[in-house]
């Protein structure tokens, strides 16, 4: 029954694309019309490029989820209202209010520029009814324990295999999803970026819902049940990312706007909860992870931020290259100094310093992994630059099933 | 303990309240930098008015419930899973997924314009959950007949005290939910009107939950939670509407927008639903009602129909008066005429017939009570057109609690 609801949810997933595809097609001159537009930094011409375009996709996708619900609950029609799966129609329920709210906080930000106290608030707040869900689900908080720190600990004291962290885990879901619906935010800029990655993640983590689905077979009915339940929100939002992604890639026709990143996060966010696989699901997040963490220092203003991040364009070469932020030295402060001297020793960081009025200043490349694969490929044309991007972030998905399957199986007696 | 809850509903409503006026004047500079305002057409000066701030007060009212939700659950900390009141849990879900996509249906409005058949197919869509969810809970789809009605048919056939009209039951409540979402929009226009009226029938089923919880008491306990869930929704939605009222009332000082009509139609759609007095529901909104089937032959262009038919403005005498579409008789439908002279007849239609270069031309007031009010008052000010609004409001909430509380006896052997 849940795979026929399954095959019924990629006819919708279809039907969805193709009506994302008209619909974006449609409301390209009323964006224009509407003034809701951005301009392309890295292009010679100026013209308006619509944004937030994610926005009517991101409605196709709650149109979709909104006909299939009641699909997967059709053989309890009629009958005992005590039999009926009530866990799992709220684990879908609660789902949907995150992945809701995450939309229009995202469509209020590309329009309203909100505080950063309100975009880190309203998602955490939104996940609360999730993760009640998770709980009363009866739903596990143990994490199992490496082999390999068992039998280091063993002359000590005997440790289970698993320990039950509780109320740690719960911590640890609300920051994936914070995390999760920032992350993507964060690693934007480039014609395809936004789509693209969210695409490749979204694709990997359904192909690892299949694995996962063909492993378990019909023996484990929860886990079959949690991997089946992921897919059903994953089918519809990788189907409505690839057309915007047609839209989006290089030269893009249409902007993504926050709300594609806060809608994606969120979305990838609450399939890893209701799938549990929280975990699994921050290894294909690895580039997101290196480039907030590459980040940090001019996040937190350790290091000086100017306005805009993104690669510089020039025209004549039509290509972009690694953005600079230039400061005085002695601006900088202690911990920023010492982040600099670290990835300058590692080759992590372009740094040149020179002196001006009898002053030091210092130049580096601005903190994200775009301008990092800038540094070391040298200018590049805008697609190549994508490309390069997305083959990272596929190369990272291959690196995550490589250690889900494999190295866990090395470090952990229990593999699921 | 739902007591309790209702108790911790009410100071997290106080609180959401406060919360509301601060950012309403935080965020009516950041409107106004953005450009997201409207100009008022029945003032002299021409100052933006902030617009929607409807949204504002809707991202408040959804943390407000995200903070509540898990409150009248506490007591099921620790319990076993199966004793876990899902079908209450999934209530509150399933209508706060209503909402939340109102919210969003209604923001996106605002900025983009949407298409009609958008606007009816999304909330209908987004309150599926919702309608399954009554039903899964097993709710009760029969209505009551009225006595007069059985003692009528007596000698023919026997009828039943009450009659099970199952799936018609589910689209009458689709479509309660569909009129709410669209009837304040359609009643608008004057400053104060919108959150105005919201208002005084939020307040009014408020009441009506009080009596209803005063009379069941503890001794019908489905009863009795059905109106504790609708005053779940209401307290907070009722607390952040008064201050959207204060900072809407004559003169504005922002507007509500689409999205504070959306959200409000659907919180008082929801209410009803989950607190099983849709029927009654739509006694409160009475006006709303005359207004919509008013308006119809407009609506559905049997009769010309402007782009605005808000009331004329008159800056020397600074008052409204009512509008005026003219059109040539010719150009009128057979259904549109028809129409005129009935309502001609009974004195609730301006008409003005008159000759123009051989042309019979017609002027009719707009077809909205608001105009209608006009035309029986002559030209008043704003201020006062308001008033007289919000007492044909409040005087509809008295006859409604007349009719449900003392005429339905009459009619009815069973009363609720």
């Amino acid at each position: 029954m849940s795979l026929i609801s399954l095959f019924i949810n990629a006819g919708l997933s279809a039907g969805g694309a193709v009506v994302c595809y008209r619909l974006i097609l449609d409301y390209i001159p009323i964006f224009i019309a509407r003034k809701m537009y951005g301009n392309d930094q890295c292009k010679v011409s100026n013209a308006p490029v619509p944004e937030p375009m994610g926005v009517i996709c991101a409605a196709v996708y709650l149109i979709v989820m909104f006909m299939f619900i009641p699909v997967p609950f059709f053989e309890w029609i009629g009958m005992e209202s005590t039999e009926f799966p009530y866990a799992k129609l709220l684990a879908i329920l609660s789902g949907l209010i995150s992945i809701s709210t995450a939309i229009l906080l995202g469509f209020a930000d590309d329009m309203l520029d909100l505080r950063w106290r309100h975009k880190l608030l309203f998602p955490t707040l939104s996940s609360l009814p999730l993760l009640m869900v998770y709980y009363v689900a009866g739903n596990s908080t143990t994490v199992i324990v490496p082999s390999i720190v068992r039998h280091l600990i063993h002359p000590i004291a005997v440790l289970p295999i698993t320990i039950n962290i509780s109320f740690i885990y719960y911590i640890f879901m609300g920051m994936v999803i914070v995390f999760c619906t920032n992350a993507i935010n964060i690693l934007a800029g480039v014609n395809g970026l936004e789509s693209g990655q969210s695409l490749v993640i979204s694709a990997s983590v359904s192909l690892f819902n299949f694995v996962q689905i063909y492993r378990f077979g019909t023996e484990n009915t929860t886990g079959f049940w949690h991997h089946i339940i992921s897919l059903y929100f994953l089918l519809p939002f990788t189907a409505c990312t690839a057309v915007l992604f047609y839209f989006n890639k290089y030269p893009s026709r249409v902007f993504v706007g926050d709300t594609f990143c806060y809608w994606s996060g969120m979305t990838l966010a609450v399939v890893s909860i209701l799938g549990h696989f929280s975990k699994t699901l921050m290894l294909f997040f690895i580039p997101q992870t290196i480039n907030f963490v590459y980040s940090i220092p001019q996040l937190f203003h350790l290091v000086p931020c100017p306005r805009h991040r993104l690669p510089k364009y020039d025209p004549k070469s039509d290509t972009v290259s690694m953005s600079i932020a230039e400061f005085k030295k002695s601006e900088l402060k202690l911990l920023g100094s010492i982040f600099i001297s670290i990835c300058r020793s590692i080759g992590m960081l372009y740094v040149n310093e020179f002196e001006k009025d009898g002053e030091i200043y210092l130049r580096i490349n601005n903190l994200t992994i775009i301008n990092l694969v800038l540094k070391f490929g040298g200018p590049m044309h805008e697609k190549t630059l994508n490309d390069v991007l997305m083959t990272i972030q596929i190369l990272s998905s291959c690196l995550a099933f490589f250690i889900r399957f494999y190295l866990a199986s090395l470090f952990y007696d229990v593999v699921e």
